[in-house]
């Protein structure tokens, strides 16, 4: 067992695992600071990424530092935190083990899962090294790789058609995330012109395609189709209603037309962390442990799953992969557990508050709504950026934020830029051929 | 050719090709600004690093993107440079072409070789996976990921052995960046106690080796005595006069003692760039090209060699590898060139001007010397980080300096520390084995 050493006064008190370390693990480790037990915080990585801002990483106006931070830093003074960097790779509800790569299992009283999503191409898992998703940091910087690494291509590119390939982005899915990076880099396209000697990125194509028979699905229609329309104002090409029917080494195939692109980004699906399978307990279509009323498992109360690798029903609806659902269902365990120890009486029953949604879509629109209540336009995106600074927390943080905003803003200055990548082959991950020897054959549409 | 399209007006104008974008490339083609020559700037990365902080990526204390800065915004405004993102493997001198990886090579008029050092291990290359040296940016990120990870696996091992193990930290080389860097390292540890629940980092053991019978051989006898007794005073153990005879998978062997460590970090020498293989010149011991007194090469007056990837005699001493020196001498060689395309009088010899030397020990204490003038403690600190943000450039990159300087000073806190490997396998890059799983066997020192 790791608890070796300094943990004296705390050794008997009930050992409380967590894994992952996003917004719900970190809000639940939160919640049991003053509870009278031992918490250890796994994840593989060891920061606290604040997802919401990814994308931003990707364009290269944000650095990964100003949305990472250290999960030991947030623990520092809340002492039965102890953090882990350890890959978890099963759990034995039996015996109460987390089973991790190349360590001893851990033992557990309770248990919180928080192991959030990955990208889902819907069985067709062959589409992943051609069109990246966004959900690690790791995955950001591959796509700032991927993005700028393309311009650089298509500026010394002399065929036309080669050139007009490496132009052309195409984002597959309209949710918050895909409208987000297209306006993102419609805007990057806009800010860098002058220092390209043989392209123009502002004749850049940006494809936004969603299956859907609209954007957004998770606002109200007035304004899904206000940001569409400012998508389109900004050049972006939206397609709705068109699915992708192929991505190979040439492009994709929407809805029967061949559009050549050599950047291909997935935003459409999500399926959840292996953590039902772990379980062994009932998953939805995308993977997600159906949870009670109290985010515990079937049979096993003290196992929770929460945020979006649970499947949370609320009113009779499926709560949304949102980080207020993640920091809300954390805490909500936290509690649960909390009371059973003190031998309280228990919290009972999840109950979300949707405190809103908001997507934001240039420099100076976003959208926002929370019931009646609805937003857009640069009130709606004064909003949205209160709201991050204010959630991404850390005086520092928040500084460094607004900073890289204001310079992005004024100057076109961006923040985080730098490519190592020499002639862009190691910027495709695997199956993928290298840039510049890719024969130009003509493939018929699957 | 490359130089397809835009240049009408100078499409004519002789070529000056420049590889690498370092201190002596930019600045060879700033003072290119208002000759009348097209000019092509290659580096294999799209960014100029400003190399003097690299040493502070590695600790965390600075993101990345503060010290790197994207080339073509350098030349947004400057029309007579393309920027081109390549690999150079060699030069034809005959036939006026460089030649790239995956290109058609390029023509010249003039070239100025601007290619810098990398780690040079003193016949032992084998060395290099163990002891990884600190020369470019992915370099810096790789320590990064080195040392934090140490630390995380430090609080996770049971065996105080191999505990011990992984606190150990060996720096091999007491030039600047490796007091610098040890310097560093002391201070992290420092910061960060309260993290950790098994370790107390402020036990690590940070040992600064130096085979030659001094610490910081470029700066006079008393400031070195003084930077030395400084590093010890934050415990560092500074073992002057001893050299590292082995280095292996369980640690080092110095002066015949074997001192097991998981981190070894080599800061010893360099040798220069292929740039003279490429050329066929003579060079030095150190690889590097040697040169005539207006920097070009023999036989070539169109070949110019400049910054530490050259060797360049002035006033009958070996110009150092510093920063100023690959200024001056690339702003040299363009100015030679300059006057030789209009027919001028050339500048004739190139004279170094010494603006004088300095490193940084801690928060509180740098050295700087310049001739007669020496200074130590705060205030030669005080005037060290002046001169680095000056020279940093760019107002908010050294807004940017500033507020990571302050908020680690301040608050302790680090501005990039996240690291992405789960187990510490990948942080080893090639040979090495996997942490957890070496045997503990006890080799006599060779």
């Amino acid at each position: 067992m790791s608890q070796n050493g300094s943990h004296a006064i705390t050794r008997r008190a009930p050992h409380v695992v967590i894994v992952g370390g996003g917004f719900g693990g970190v809000a639940a480790a939160q919640a049991l600071k003053n509870a009278p037990v031992r918490v250890t915080l796994v994840d593989r990585t060891n920061y606290h990424l604040f997802q919401p801002l990814l994308y931003q990483v990707a364009t290269g106006v944000l650095e990964p530092g100003t949305i990472t931070t250290p999960i030991r830093s947030l623990f520092r003074s809340q002492r039965n935190v102890d953090v882990l960097m350890a890959e978890v790779t099963g759990v034995d509800k039996d015996r109460r083990l987390v089973e991790m790569t190349g360590r001893q299992p851990i033992p557990y009283d309770y248990l919180i899962l928080a192991t959030g999503v990955q990208g889902s191409y819907f069985g067709h898992d062959e589409w992943a090294p051609l069109a990246p998703s966004m959900k690690t940091l790791a995955d950001a910087e591959f796509l700032r790789r991927r993005i700028i690494g393309a311009l650089e291509q298509a500026d010394q590119e002399t065929d036309p058609q080669l050139r007009e390939q490496f132009m052309t982005f195409v984002l597959v899915g309209a949710g918050p995330t895909g409208c987000e990076l297209a306006g993102e880099l419609a805007q990057h396209f806009h800010r860098v012109p002058a220092e390209y000697r043989h392209i123009d990125p502002r004749q850049a194509r940006i494809i936004l395609v969603e299956a859907g028979p609209r954007a957004l699905a998770t606002f109200s229609e007035e304004l899904a189709r206000g940001a569409v329309n400012k998508l389109r104002s900004l050049g972006v090409d939206v397609r709705l209603g068109k699915a992708v029917e192929l991505v190979d080494e040439e492009g994709v195939v929407i809805a029967g037309e061949r559009v050549r692109s050599r950047t291909v980004l997935w935003t459409a699906g999500v399926s959840a962390s292996p953590a039902g399978r772990w379980l062994g307990v009932e998953t939805d279509r995308a993977g997600r442990a159906v949870v009670g009323p109290d985010l515990s498992i079937t049979d096993h109360p003290e196992i929770f799953v929460v945020g979006d690798t649970a499947h949370i029903q609320n009113n009779g609806k499926l709560l949304p992969g949102v980080a207020q659902v993640a920091l809300q269902s954390g805490k909500h365990a936290a509690h649960t557990i909390r009371a059973r120890v003190l031998r309280q009486p228990a919290p009972g029953a999840f109950s979300y508050f949707d405190k809103g949604n908001m997507a934001t879509i240039s420099m100076g629109y976003a959208i926002m709504e929370k019931d009646k209540l609805k937003m857009a336009g640069p009130l709606g995106k004064t909003g949205w950026a209160f709201i991050h600074v204010l959630y991404l927390g850390r005086a520092e943080g928040q500084l460094m934020l607004c900073m890289q905003w204001l310079f992005g803003a004024m100057f076109g200055k961006l923040s985080s830029r730098y490519i190592d990548t020499p002639a862009f082959e190691s910027t495709v991950r695997s199956s993928a051929p290298v840039a510049g020897v890719r024969p130009a054959a003509d493939q018929p549409a699957s």
